[in-house]
């Protein structure tokens, strides 16, 4: 027999990304408008600086010589990638081994693709987040669970007071809030894994956008390691969304009736997955060095000054802001007591702006609205422009 | 409550390669020899044209300007390239849509994540084959059922008599057997996938090596849309092992239960994947215009040429073979009633050889051996003479 799998059915709602999608094009055909401008999808603007893709059209040009090519990459990464991410992790003085670290194709893929290993199990999500976490374990079948974040909350994640075992996604910064968990609200969701043999997939796509003293990794701190797989990618850090490399860390420490998670992740990676182009390795660990780096970094300035403009403005005019410092996005409450789909037609219909109605990203947000931060200077200048012409 | 995939844990055996890789690690290192051949994993090893890279490098590129720095790619793959897919099938008269084109990054992780849409059924897998279909199907708590082939029905998989709804998974050319499955065949398998509301999943990765009238796509045959799922890959077509660019075609007319299985797939891709990078792409569509083809088809022919050398040392050594004229792969029956694994071990002592065990790919191969003709001339020619000593 063959069998659907019918979460897929009762999963009825478009991907939120792919509903403002049609929209917008809707909107732009029925009106014949062509000046968009979208603060909507967390996407990437900045150009590549010229030495790191240098370095990846280097590297490719290593397939046209017979001692050079490569074929299949290996399914956990290249050494020298994943030796360049332990010592980025060890100047935080974070322990890592290289075999703890697997290169993959996306973050998102790796929070989607790490339900295979589990089965039937209770998951526990912060709302309003990120949709992927919610959509892979319901189209796998899991049971879940939200920890609401609100105005009252901070829009911070706190541990549940009744004791459970989960799969619990937490991401730091946040996805769509912009808040940033400091390290005694972390350790108490460390304390709590640990306790109810928990495991805490940590998302840090946003690291480096922090600023000031908070965790960049789970494993700054204690106990992370038996209890916490962390998810990490280049698409932010490094403008690589278009180039697909990020990575997780699932400690050997991990045990959960005593198998070793790392061993089962190794299996799913050698079963379902086989590796990142050499090349794109090769641009990636570039981006880990010291001139990577500031590279790297001089993007993130753009996003921050963005980030701050865009605030003053949005402050000017009386909304409240949450997050935003350690985030390239900006989380704010729907003025005049607007639903955020509500607040998205308004914006598009008299702006021409596209941001993110925070009902997408679950219940909590449904009076909220996220601006990302991540266009370029003039895009940002010119919905300014345009906010404060009304 | 969390639960472990205990899928994970039955499947005791290592992935067949990594198996084998450690095996001859282990030989090398103990026997301080370093001069080992590989007959063995079917990956490529002809530099790819300086053209194609080009291609690539000259994309790539547009990533540092403004202008035209692309962000996240289409889940689906951008419209060009299926676009010249699309032109690529319609040359042999097989006429799909855009949109029943999947650009992903490789066909071995197509044939595994399409379980993700179906839920505990049953498969058919055809005994002898790669690996990754039964390991990927047995992870997902599918239960599997095997089409046997042998000497007796020299390696060509025949449906069964017993009429029963299946996923059924087909590779033709077949790896490790190198045996295609002429029209006639194909087309009883499809008559049987209609009539018992089966899928097939129809793995072409070695489509560029056939040579004389087999199908190249199902779709060439009457009935085809409606059970099919075809995959495809330019990891042998072009050399792209690396490189990571594949598709799979799923077409409308395919549905189950009243679901187009189109719509699933895209809903799947779109939660758990993030699409393929631009230049990659670019390049795969510059391999299906007219001087990429000729440059793809000088490498394909390097390794049929190995093949043809290789197999006439066989042989002359009174060894009898199986397929090979529409693969890279030579499957062969092992010498004086040697199992695949003793032949292993014979071929590594004595020649510094490596292939792979028939037993590896199922039962039906324990006394067969497959060799590879994807190493370089260099690499073959080595080889013979290493056989011809002894």
């Amino acid at each position: 027999m063959l069998r659907i799998n019918k979460n897929y059915i009762k999963l009825k709602k478009n991907y939120l990304f792919r509903e403002i999608n049609e929209k917008v094009e809707y909107f732009k055909k029925k009106n014949k408008v062509n000046d968009i401008i979208s603060l909507g999808i967390g996407d990437v603007s900045m150009p590549l600086a010229n030495e790191i893709v240098e370095k990846m059209s280097t590297s490719i040009f290593e397939q046209t010589k017979k001692q050079s090519f490569k074929g299949y990459p290996p399914e956990e990464g290249y050494l020298f990638l994943r030796e360049a991410i332990r010592k980025y992790y060890a100047k935080r003085k974070v322990e890592i081994s290289n075999n703890e670290i697997f290169i993959s194709n996306g973050a998102g893929c790796d929070v989607a693709n790490l339900t295979d290993i589990f089965s039937k199990s209770d998951i526990l999500i912060q709302n309003p987040t990120y949709p992927a976490y919610y959509d892979a374990n319901f189209l796998s079948g899991n049971k879940i669970e939200f920890v609401l974040t609100t105005e009252e909350n901070d829009f911070v994640p706190i541990s549940p007071k009744k004791k459970k075992q989960y799969i619990i996604y937490l991401c730091s910064p946040n996805n769509p809030t912009g808040q940033t968990m400091n390290k005694l609200q972390l350790q108490k969701w460390i304390d709590y894994a640990n306790e109810t043999k928990s495991i805490i997939i940590f998302d840090v796509a946003y690291e480096k956008f922090i600023e000031g003293d908070y965790p960049h990794s789970i494993y700054e701190l204690k106990g992370a390691k038996t209890c916490a797989i962390e998810v990490a990618s280049f698409s932010k850090s490094a403008g690589f969304t278009n180039l697909r490399v990020s990575y997780s860390i699932v400690p050997f420490e991990l045990e959960r009736e005593n198998i070793k998670i790392n061993d089962l992740w190794k299996r799913r990676q050698s079963t379902y997955f086989n590796g990142v182009p050499y090349h794109l390795q090769k641009g990636a660990e570039f981006t880990l060095g010291d001139i990577g780096q500031n590279l790297c970094d001089k993007n993130i300035d753009v996003y921050k000054q963005n980030s701050k403009k865009l605030c003053r403005v949005l402050q000017e005019k009386g909304l409240k802001i949450y997050g935003n410092k350690c985030s390239p996005y900006i989380w704010f409450k729907c003025p005049n007591q607007m639903s955020s789909w509500e607040y998205f037609d308004f914006l598009l219909e008299n702006y021409h702006i596209v941001g993110i109605p925070g009902d997408g990203f679950g219940e909590c947000g449904k009076n909220y609205f996220r601006f990302s931060c991540l266009g370029t200077k003039e895009d940002i200048d010119d919905a300014i422009l345009r906010l404060n012409k009304l």
